[in-house]
């Protein structure tokens, strides 16, 4: 028997438009001969639908959309995800398409509510396992996170009878270096019954969620032996036959993809996530405010390579504070590019806006309020321009900016989708090289890789005046954030204590900040956003130490 | 035996001040003779904490609170809320405080998991009745939601014996009118049982959220008959007698405080919101832009009765667009109000924003992006001013505009605080008036609310060119925001296709805005934040309507 599995890029809330697309990959495979065809987890709708899993007519469209979606694939037995209000209760199904009506409906029994998923907020737990047969073989059905509990999986099928393969259709969110324990999990499944297991994953940026594909088949000793592509649409084929009692798997793709490394993942990611945000959100261009520093340039090659160099628009804007040298180096990197390039310089608006405030009680042109008044004047021009184009403007806040909060609120924080949200700025660095590497030449050019950073607000400013060293602080922020230590758990892994309870410090009393700023993608196993949701009113002191 | 409620508005993350802050109530409770004293859910965290219950410090610090605060108030039996990490799981509890130690715990059970509730993230839930004895009557503990199961909770207590009263603690987000339902839980709660129940209720605003208060006892006949403070501290105090197996409650209070219409609690909970929110997050001034305009025109009254008019400063900045009449009043109100009042003309920074951006291709003075930006010069300067003097900006927008996107992102919506975001524009207008009536005087001018409503961003421009009517536009909201209705359905109940059509599309279209704004007052039963989720990513066309 021709198991498919069709891992795709699905658009939450489009049920006629994934409905094509999944209509479009069930004419494919049966032309390979595929007999049973799987989709992914509520592939129907997209994933997380959020909310519109609470609007009644909804759940109709969509348990409408997976009839007719059978009825237009009658030839083969397919497994798809969706959302079905059954009996005053909404449950995150897989349907069984078979001669072209809805034969079967597995409900997920297991369902994950921690980190960035909320599905105990509309989803009632199935608890009936189900079994399906085709071609003489005896196939369990599963969802998602049904398989990340083996203990409860044995029991789950304890009376179900022999297995023959475990089928799991999922949306499971990417971060760096996840697919390990995924492949772990799902060889984990396929030993505890002794039988091939099969993995279909989504593809897709979805606002900050990325779903990376790579779906995979485990044989019946666990090996995981045949992988669809990483960050794009795949249709991932085997055979499964049985003899003697045996069930074996024979993939049509004889060798496993090459393994990315954790900058190749990232890499990656950040495209794709870019790119669906930008596409799904209905622009086509994007704006980039170049500052001459690494994470504009960062920023603006992922651009790039999302959507093309001539849909990108470089735009530096400097002010008396700007050396020529970055000026001149935000224009070598948007010619390296291919970009479009503007430069608006800011100085006589500034001068304006000091000369309209001049008369408010205390205006000075020394402390932060004039730093991020150049910040917010440029965050101005920039909005003005996405609204006179119709452009995105893409952010180029890195994490640990974000986490600290250094940067100006509707300043360089303003925009509609924050690149490099979740990278740390050490990661930044990495990226700059490996993206020259990548592209053969000096994309990204080696005087902004090597220049001490700077927000070049007021003369002769550097990153370090206010914040420790990068190495220093992406380490605390990787523990404090990331992991959740206490300051005391830090400090006793080697960290000063005084560093430590500072960027603890600007951490929490930056909360209000990140809650205002847009939406990035996800690569870390915690990233700001529904992943870490923190109050902004919150006295908690950290062990009384800061 | 003699019972307080001891409600009090919890701090969230601040231990020890709301240690600090029962032990107060503590002393006061045993002058006046309360032999059980209860404060409310989660009193010792303030709710809710969100993903402070992720730290496991922050926990270990939680119980020991609680353990400080048994030993520091050993005189009476004390239920208070805490949440406790307890063999490898987070329970939200009530801890039973005896002699000077934690006597017993019992472990929430009903978690409540939709609306602005996340408790299935963070906790399990128990599954032990615990009645505790005090004065020869048995009391059965339980906690919020605990109660709002009456079939549930029979069952709970059925094997429990018998049941002389239910204590009930709880942070029970307002919204209008909940009160209603509140009191008639409590009071089904009574008569299932047969004995008097009390119900202790958390005070004060976090984030989106208010708590009201207006904790109460019901008799055994469930009639409510006695009630504390809405919206702020208090401590209600009743004597539970018992004769011939009939358990009576004689409250200290002999009357029942006045109902409040639905307008005295919006005004309340905005006040109360507006000022919890300033308070708590360390600021003590705040600046409103005047615009001449109902809706800042009650924000400022709000902020005034919020802090102070020594702490609220109101700013206008008229361009050419804005007529004298507006400009006028926008001074008038300040006055009014006794506020300090600024007027910085936004003119020339206009002009050199358009210099400026000449050269940009398509750069015009006609369409949104000049409108735009005049909104975004304006809050710039609103933001320098709050970076200069340390002082919160309030935004003005309220939940209609919001809704529908019909405002400017980093220009009228940018500001730390949203006063009246989740107040309908029919709503301001109500307010409006009624901030009138409670000040005897005219705060707001009448020019103001006779107004036809105008952005002033062009020439002759009234909302009305670019929305339906307020009474129509807020219907359709209320249908489909917080009802989830569909487009079909608000058409069958009568309102016009082509409107509804045009609404929701501004509506979903316009998720983005939203999620960049700062938080406000939620005052109905959905509001646009934590209580409503859906993604910025979004192609669900509802029926193919729109």
């Amino acid at each position: 028997m021709r198991i498919g599995l069709g891992q795709f890029d699905a658009v939450v809330g489009d049920l006629e438009g994934n409905a094509k697309r999944m209509r479009e990959i069930y004419r494919q495979a049966r032309e390979q001969g595929v007999e049973i065809l799987l989709f992914p987890e509520l592939a129907v709708c997209g994933y997380p639908p959020e909310d519109l899993l609470l609007k009644r007519h909804f759940l109709e469209e969509s348990r409408e959309t997976v009839e007719k979606l059978a009825a237009d694939c009658p030839d083969l037995t397919i497994v798809v995800g969706f959302a079905d209000y059954y009996q005053g209760d909404t449950y995150n199904c897989a349907a069984v398409l078979k001669n072209g009506g809805v034969a079967e409906v597995y409900r997920k029994s297991l369902l994950p509510n921690e980190g960035v998923f909320d599905e105990k907020r509309y989803f009632e737990q199935g608890n009936k396992p189900l079994i399906i047969t085709s071609g003489g073989l005896r196939l369990a059905l599963t969802v998602c996170m049904d398989i990340w509990d083996t203990d409860w999986l044995g029991r789950f099928f304890k009376n179900a009878g022999k297995i023959d393969m475990v089928l799991n259709i999922s949306a499971s969110p990417f971060h760096l270096g996840k697919i390990e324990t995924r492949k772990s999990i799902i060889s984990q499944c396929a030993a505890q019954f002794k039988c091939p297991a099969c993995y279909c994953n989504l593809v897709g940026g979805q606002d900050e969620l990325i779903f990376d594909g790579r779906s995979m088949f485990a044989d019946a000793s666990g090996d995981i032996i045949a992988m669809a592509k990483a960050f794009e649409d795949d249709l991932l084929i085997a055979d499964i036959t049985k003899k003697d009692d045996v069930v074996q798997v024979g993939p049509q793709q004889r060798e496993l993809p090459v393994e990315l490394d954790l900058l190749d993942e990232a890499y990656q990611a950040l495209v794709l996530g870019t790119r669906d945000y930008i596409r799904k959100n209905g622009f086509k261009k994007a704006i980039v405010g170049l500052s001459g520093g690494i994470d504009s340039a960062v920023t603006a090659s992922i651009a790039v390579a999302a959507i093309g160099a001539e849909n990108v628009i470089g735009i530096t804007m400097p002010s008396k504070f700007n050396s020529p040298d970055t000026v001149g180096d935000a224009e070598l990197c948007a010619k390296n590019l291919g970009i479009q390039f503007m430069t608006i310089p800011i100085g006589q608006i500034l001068e304006q806006f000091n000369t309209s405030l001049t008369d408010a009680p205390d205006w000075d042109t020394k402390g932060i309020a004039y730093e991020n008044l150049q910040a917010r004047i440029r965050g101005t021009i920039l909005m003005s321009l996405s609204n006179q184009w119709e452009a995105i403007v893409l952010t180029t806040g890195n994490k640990s900016e974000t986490a600290v909060g250094y940067a100006t609120l509707y300043g360089d924080t303003a925009g509609g989708f924050a690149v490099i949200k979740d990278v740390f700025k050490t990661t930044v660095y990495k990226l700059a090289a490996y993206i020259n590497k990548i592209n053969n030449r000096e994309i990204i050019p080696l005087s902004v890789i090597n220049r001490i950073p700077t927000a070049e607000l007021r003369p002769n400013q550097k990153d370090t005046d206010s914040l420790p060293d990068y190495d220093l602080l992406d380490k605390i922020l990787a523990g404090y954030v990331e992991e959740d230590k206490s300051a005391q758990q830090l400090i006793d892994e080697g960290l000063p204590a005084e560093v430590v309870g500072r960027v603890i410090r600007m951490v929490d009393r930056n909360e209000y900040k990140r809650r205002q700023s847009p939406p990035g993608v996800k690569i870390t196993p915690k990233a700001f956003g529904k992943d870490r949701r923190l109050p902004i009113t919150n006295r908690y002191k950290d062990g009384g130490l800061i």
